[in-house]
């Protein structure tokens, strides 16, 4: 795969001056262009050893515009990274729209680091791998240019230029292998970079690989390869989409008098006044005892709150609330997004309050609203709201393998129960605000709602991450259903040992110390 | 002080039915308001151990609508949290306009609980208080209500609250004094406490002290005070200006003709092409190893940027950066803030970006805006840019006392100069984006800015963070002093002890190892 980057390209000094200005001036006319388009990018910038990443990185920021140029690397895991799923720190790098963000290695460090040290092996390498075209493509869907720069050496040039590196204490290179070693470690970590090559070269975030023995022919290579890349973008008014899938689930839109999952629910269900008072106050007391222990234990607890207007979501979120320490939760009404929220993926705003370990989060209303109001109410184009079902699965699931325990409740209610509780609402003075024209007009679309909540509840009600559909008219009923099923979760999920807890055993690409738990677990 | 908190005071049952409903009506109310307003509402909840502060914060997360309200707590430091100045935390609370945020003792805790502990002397917590002054009056005047509570109890009280508390694990109180010792644990803590209150309650920022034996006269009595509070913000349209001080410096706006700093400058200077380029390389190479240095030793660099239009910031900036690895420092464009960062004071979004210790961040432009800009085109009222400078040179004081290494350069060009360089930016292609109208428009304006310079200049140059002002005319001349500034001031400071550096020996309310270093250091 590499023999086109050893063949030894060089530019003259003369040729480079000629080519820079031109280049220069079209990369800043290009850079304008995205910003007018909302069109964020993402680069990449990997490779071997001793290539000159650093040196790349710098030609960019003095060619580009820095308004709208951002640099990460990631040295120096903070806890509060360490604490949440390994991509959070890859979420808080994605540029906004009409930007570009260039990255040190990226979500490709680690594998490939994890990979070259033996951590894992090519089978756990793969399934990150797999995670990471997704993730990609997750971003090019949403309209994201991602362009992956890999910078390669032969061996004899990698040697001479770790040997001048190694000079000075300036390389992060931490030892320079003995000279019978260098040979095999040069080939191996070629063997992992060509798997990490192939197998993430898809069309929408295709590898460009470059020769960086010479300075001047790497760095113009880049320039140009950038310019095209972008220039080529924009050319493309809006990211490839795959038509509407079949559906498989079944759950035609159109059918809204079809016998689905929520009319099956028993609405009727009762529970008796004292029988709610006693049950009310043993489980509010178990549920403060867990969230200690869930801080001690440093999981994480996220309580997703979904159903209908007037569907009792508050009020058994306050049943919550008022049992655990005021230090341990935090309660997270999902309203409008701000604009910075805007200029990002519809996922972003979420990734960006994910708490640290330990504690509790609450959201009232949540990532959902994209397969249900911003479907219904024509927010979400079909192709956005039906690829955000496997992109939701997927962030729950990171959440769920850092160790986050996630409980999902559907609060449904009749109609004619919702139609009393908006009277009751317009009446009652500290209620009124809770009421608004929208209410009315959302009761209308009913139909439409219902379609949306099935198919929601079918296609990410996962083994890790289950919907628990409440029976709302009866709010009694409804909110020890919600506690006992918060406890019975909690406590099954606290008495687990945390690792086994954790669905995926081996992650190559994980925060070092799991990595190595898992290792001497093995 | 606290007598008034121990008279037994308590409503029952009936009469906090009674009046509970009324006042969440009229909480709602008082919310809607403030969003209406923009008043952005910061309430502290402080007080004795025992005196049921958690419930305090889930009563007005019951009452007030969620939609609003956060509530923040600050265990768990988090070495992001440990690498900035201590405040960087607190900042990161403040509500948006329009919002509340309720923290549990936000910037009180520390500090008493160092002066408790007996980790700093009187004199120290005074120190520490009068920041805190400061802090809650540059909050007040940027249109926030501050609404503070202390809640106590008497000894008797405590005693019997923190015996039932003891029983199980929950509490934070680490360890209940043995009999003997309570007593006396009591009158210290409530020596420091009311020397805590006394003096930093002003008016702009009351304590509201409450008796907290009986939990439905507390909360009662919390609802209450809240919306008195609210409701007399919201009755008094503007926040208490002082009227624009007297000029002590004597600098008037209005004499552009008088001889000034700037004026003294002698732009003729120049350096010769081959000297230049000498230089360039050793002082390049030189801040490449400073620049490693510090990020072995953890130390911060800031350098801020201002100048003229086409004064040469950028060039200066790139002959930096191409010289430091990219992988460790930031360059941050400052332009138009996003709707976020307007919802908030204007320092904040400065404190958003403070890097983790060890790293080099470069400011092209930066708060300096609020007394250049925005004070020309009046964007910033008199009072507001006049009391920028003290807020200014706070906030720069805490960079500095975390360990930053901060240097200012103001780059001056003269008149013909800036108008040939104007010329040359519409002639060149890859320069055409760094001309627009407003640089026109701003030449019109220099006296103006010449006497907004000056000002900022003499009232903000402070030994640990002074000005250095650039001759630009002739761009090799200006880098070369820049970089040669850069390399003496990081020499020096990378020479010293971090300790003896940081110039305040000793802070009540530091990071907990600062203080214990400060403390052996003793």
């Amino acid at each position: 795969m590499f023999e086109a980057t050893k063949v030894g390209r060089s530019v003259s000094k003369e040729e480079f001056k000629e080519q820079r200005d031109e280049l220069r001036t079209q990369l800043l006319e290009v850079q304008r262009q995205l910003r007018e388009t909302h069109i964020p990018v993402v680069v990449i910038v990997a490779g071997v050893e001793a290539a000159g990443k650093g040196e790349v990185v710098n030609r960019l920021n003095e060619w580009l515009d820095s308004r709208g140029l951002q640099t990460f690397a990631y040295w120096d895991l903070s806890d509060e990274e360490r604490e949440r799923p390994r991509y959070w720190r890859f979420w808080r790098s994605l540029p906004p729209r009409g930007e570009l963000a260039v990255l040190f290695g990226g979500w490709y460090l680690a594998p490939i680091e994890h990979r070259f040290r033996g951590l894992c092996d090519d089978a756990a390498l793969d399934a990150e791998l797999s995670r990471i075209v997704d993730f990609e493509r997750m971003l090019t869907q949403d309209g994201a240019l991602v362009v992956k720069f890999w910078f390669h050496l032969s061996e004899k040039d990698q040697k001479r230029r770790l040997k001048e590196l190694s000079r000075d204490d300036r390389s992060r290179w931490k030892m320079l292998p003995e000279k019978s070693k260098f040979s095999e470690q040069y080939q191996l970590f070629e063997h992992v970079a060509e798997r990490v090559i192939r197998q993430t070269d898809r069309g929408i975030a295709p590898w460009y690989l470059i020769e960086a023995t010479d300075n001047r022919y790497r760095d113009l290579t880049v320039g140009k390869t950038l310019l095209q890349a972008i220039r080529a973008r924009i050319a493309q008014p809006l990211p490839m989409e795959p038509p509407p899938t079949a559906d498989p689930l079944d759950l035609p839109d159109s059918a809204p008098a079809q016998i689905t999952l929520l009319d099956q629910l028993d609405l009727t269900q009762k529970l008796e006044r004292d029988l709610y008072k006693s049950e009310l106050k043993r489980l509010q007391a178990e549920i403060n005892e867990l969230t200690w222990t869930a801080y001690k234990k440093q999981r994480t607890t996220v309580l997703v709150f979904e159903g209908m207007d007037a569907g009792g979501k508050g009020g058994a979120i306050r049943r919550i609330t008022s049992a655990v320490d005021a230090r341990l939760y935090r309660a997270i009404p999902v309203a409008a997004p701000t604009d910075e929220e805007k200029a990002h993926h519809y996922l972003w705003r979420f990734w960006r309050h994910i708490p640290r370990a330990g504690y509790m989060i609450i959201y009232d209303r949540s990532w959902y609203g994209r397969v249900l109001v911003e479907r219904v109410e024509g927010f979400a184009s079909e192709a956005e709201w039906r690829r955000a079902y496997s992109e939701i699965n997927d962030f729950e699931e990171q959440l769920v393998e850092q160790g986050a325990i996630l409980l999902k409740f559907w609060l449904q209610v009749s109609d004619e129960e919702q139609l009393a509780r908006f009277h009751d609402r317009e009446k009652t003075p500290y209620k009124q605000y809770k009421i608004t024209d929208e209410d009315w007009r959302n009761r209308e679309k009913a139909p439409q709602y219902k379609a949306a909540v099935n198919e929601m509840v079918a296609r990410t009600s996962t083994e890790y991450a289950p919907w628990t559909l409440v029976e709302g008219d009866d709010k009694p009923f409804a909110r020890i259903k919600v506690l006992s099923t918060i406890c019975e979760r909690l406590r099954a999920a606290l008495a687990e040992d945390v690792l086994t807890s954790m669905r995926t055993v081996k992650r190559c690409g994980d925060h070092p110390e799991r990595l190595a738990e898992t290792e001497s677990g093995d």
